[in-house]
């Protein structure tokens, strides 16, 4: 065990270097989705390959058919302690519409907005060089004082996170021996505020489908067929109506096979976390919960499964009226999944019903969109357990173990192809305006970030 | 009373000049929608107007803010006789897409069709034209040979009927004294079949809401928000699927107020039509009657009240898929009503059920879109008694009294602003392809028509 009092100070000391590599890093225009950007993602990669290789990392630029990888090895100082692996992302979004900008997005600068708080202005300040850049200088720290690392770490940088990552499957697929470890850290989340860390412990997975009810073979007039033929409006709408029952629960058969009550210590944890339906909703003009009644707005957001209608269409939309019954209507239906909720069973546990509710005379089709179970990392596992306190040690206030109602396509990908549970732990705040101009991540952010993760690494490697 | 004898063999011999006079008319391009046609549309009201006086009515082209009246009075050979008022209109459809013609649509023409039918071609030959000059010849025949008619007439033929009538209420209005007769006969409506002719007596009401839910602020990610914020298309489709119980009835408080069984005898003669439910939806590709449990398919048309979604739509609707949460969602919703069931009344009772069925923190707007009564003729009235023996005497099989599913708004305004009940006769079939390429009508349509006007006429008189 490593006294860890030094690494930090040094950490503290770097600074000033470390923002200056963090800008090195900035100003190169990685942006993946635009082919006019090739050449400098290429950069990107050969920058931070050069940069792992002075932390004493052996590190490569990987190609692939796309923006190249970065994997990068350090053996570590101890054959007990886990192998970990980093990942990151070193592409960015693209700055339109530039004029929103003010500042030039690929020339950082730090800003003081008063109150002491300073700030880092750019594009990838937050995501995800300024993220990923909290991780390598933690390294640096370590390298300095120590001479190594406390665990055995691989990294591994991506540049097409921005752009769909096409080839990020094919490589995880054909490099799955080398990048395989204990367990994934993943930085490109946010706190829980500004005071107050965050580890998130589970995603929600996600099911889609695209129905089409058909009737008849032609739209018709309500005059006419009104009150004899099949309006599929009506069926639809009496299908959606029917996934819900007067509670809030979703009545598929077998829906909640799968599903876990929140242990009540976690759900004590969330209710210490102050948010209220009122605060949670309020802010988009809200108040009411909407799902499962008698649950609070971060338990049905984190831990509970959904069906959303995300779009339905049919008959006539225009200004103004006509009296048709439509040949068909469409809807777009979703379920978010948590626990071991089995996408496919819920696939056709849905398509089961909506077939039990068609009429002898009327047809449906379906399209499936997605399918990713949940993914969730046990709220009593010691890695978590471990970074928790860590987080806690570091900031003003006890890291909180959050869920994510949303899903990061790389956290199943490590689980489904690599075995490999991850522990998600970021920096960002909500209003870092990500995608957007005028990206900024806050120099606490960037500096207890560094810091956190000398804690962490130090935690886990016991 | 008049032996008709020689005047149905005057109508015999007419034909072809009937035919010439019919084609005048036709070639003349009235195209109300089209302001290049404006000239047009006036030349044919004069053309009426110039027949008319021919055949002994005080006729006169009457301006209005859009296309031109015509009104035309005949005092009649009796004073005992009723008065009254027949309606057509003389302007008609564009004829796009004009590459679908096989023949000129201004050009009309007779085609032998083989089997011994002969149709006529060409745009208003079914709408309305052909179908007004059965009157206007019946009434030349009964010239010819009595010199005078056995009714007080009134006739007004609109130039607006295929661009919404525009001018029409407050001509009426201006107009009333005038106007105002004993009831109106309407030719614009079908046989039921090429044997058998038809008196509709009953047209169904309409109703109609846009509605739309408001719930949060901005489109929500569901991620992050589903299972706690309002999804509008929850609500809507929960709305909606309410509107009906399993047996098929609208669930409004009152909605059947007024509304009234068909009396058996009535029943039991849509029954000897041979109209089955395989029959009617079989046409559009559907078998199964959709609406309230054990009613004939005739009957759920013609004589029951419908609730319709003609249009819904909300969220994300375009290729793929977006995991969004609306914040609105919106539907356009119509009821057919028939017997006396109140307009205002069914829209307020169908509003506050939706309210009530809106969260606290939800929203919801309604835009109204028509609403007209049923119109009624009863059906042991004398006039649809006397015209159904009248089209019986000329026909192949007897005539049946039918409901029609849809509106004709001439109808309503007749019943609301002259107090004024209307008998619909008409000679059109279903393959007419009225506003489409390609319209024709049939010979014996025309032919048959004058010849059923001629004794309509005389049964009324007496």
């Amino acid at each position: 065990m490593t006294d860890i009092t030094p690494v930090l100070a040094r950490a503290d000391e770097n600074l000033p270097s470390s923002l200056d590599k963090l800008f090195e890093l900035l100003r190169i225009k990685s942006i993946s989705t635009d082919p006019a950007f090739k050449g400098e993602c290429r950069k990107g990669a050969e920058w931070l390959t050069d940069y792992l290789g002075t932390l004493g990392f052996d590190a490569s630029v990987r190609d692939t058919p796309g923006h190249p990888m970065v994997v990068a090895h350090h053996a570590g100082a101890s054959a007990d302690a886990p192998h970990l692996l980093f990942y990151g992302h070193y592409d960015v979004q693209p700055v339109d519409p530039i004029e929103l900008w003010e500042n030039d997005p690929f020339e950082p600068a730090i800003k003081d907005v008063g109150n002491g708080r300073k700030i880092l202005t750019g594009r990838g300040t937050a995501d995800d060089k300024g993220q990923l850049m909290t991780f390598v200088e933690a390294c640096r720290a370590y390298k300095d004082v120590v001479g190594s690392l406390p665990c055995r770490i691989t990294i591994l940088f991506e540049g097409e996170e921005e752009s769909g990552s096409p080839s990020l499957k094919p490589f995880l697929e054909a490099n799955a021996d080398e990048l395989r470890a204990d367990y994934a850290l993943v930085c490109d989340t946010s706190m829980w505020d500004r005071d107050t860390p965050a580890v998130a412990s589970a995603l929600r997975g996600l099911v889609g489908e695209e129905i089409v009810v058909s009737a008849a073979d032609r739209d018709l007039h309500s005059g006419l067929f009104g009150g004899a033929a099949a309006n599929p409006i009506h069926i639809l709408t009496s299908i959606l109506a029917g996934l819900h029952d007067e509670t809030g629960r979703i009545t598929l058969d077998g829906f909640y096979d799968g599903v876990e009550e929140t242990p009540e210590n976690v759900k004590a944890s969330w209710e210490t976390l102050g948010t209220t339906a009122e605060s949670f909703l309020g802010e988009v003009g809200l108040s009411i919960p909407s799902g499962e009644k008698g649950r609070s707005v971060l338990e049905l957001t984190w831990a509970r499964p959904t069906a959303e209608i995300n779009g339905i269409w049919g008959g006539y939309t225009g200004e103004g009226f006509k009296t048709v019954i439509a040949a068909k209507a469409s809807a777009k239906v979703s379920f978010r999944l948590v626990g071991t909720q089995d996408p496919a069973a819920i696939r056709e546990s849905f398509r089961a019903y909506v077939r039990s509710n068609i009429p002898g005379d009327c047809s449906v089709e379906f399209h499936p969109h997605g399918g990713s179970p949940a993914i969730h990392l046990a709220y009593d596992s010691p890695a978590l357990t471990k970074a928790k306190t860590a987080l806690s040690d570091e900031w003003p206030k006890p890291a909180v173990v959050i869920g994510m109602g949303g899903s990061i396509p790389i956290v199943g990908d490590f689980q489904k192809m690599l075995g490999m549970e991850s522990l998600l732990v970021g920096f960002g705040l909500s209003d870092d305006r990500i995608h957007s101009p005028n990206e900024k991540y806050e120099l606490t952010s960037y500096h207890k970030g560094i810091r956190s993760w000398i804690r962490i690494l130090e935690a886990l490697a016991k």
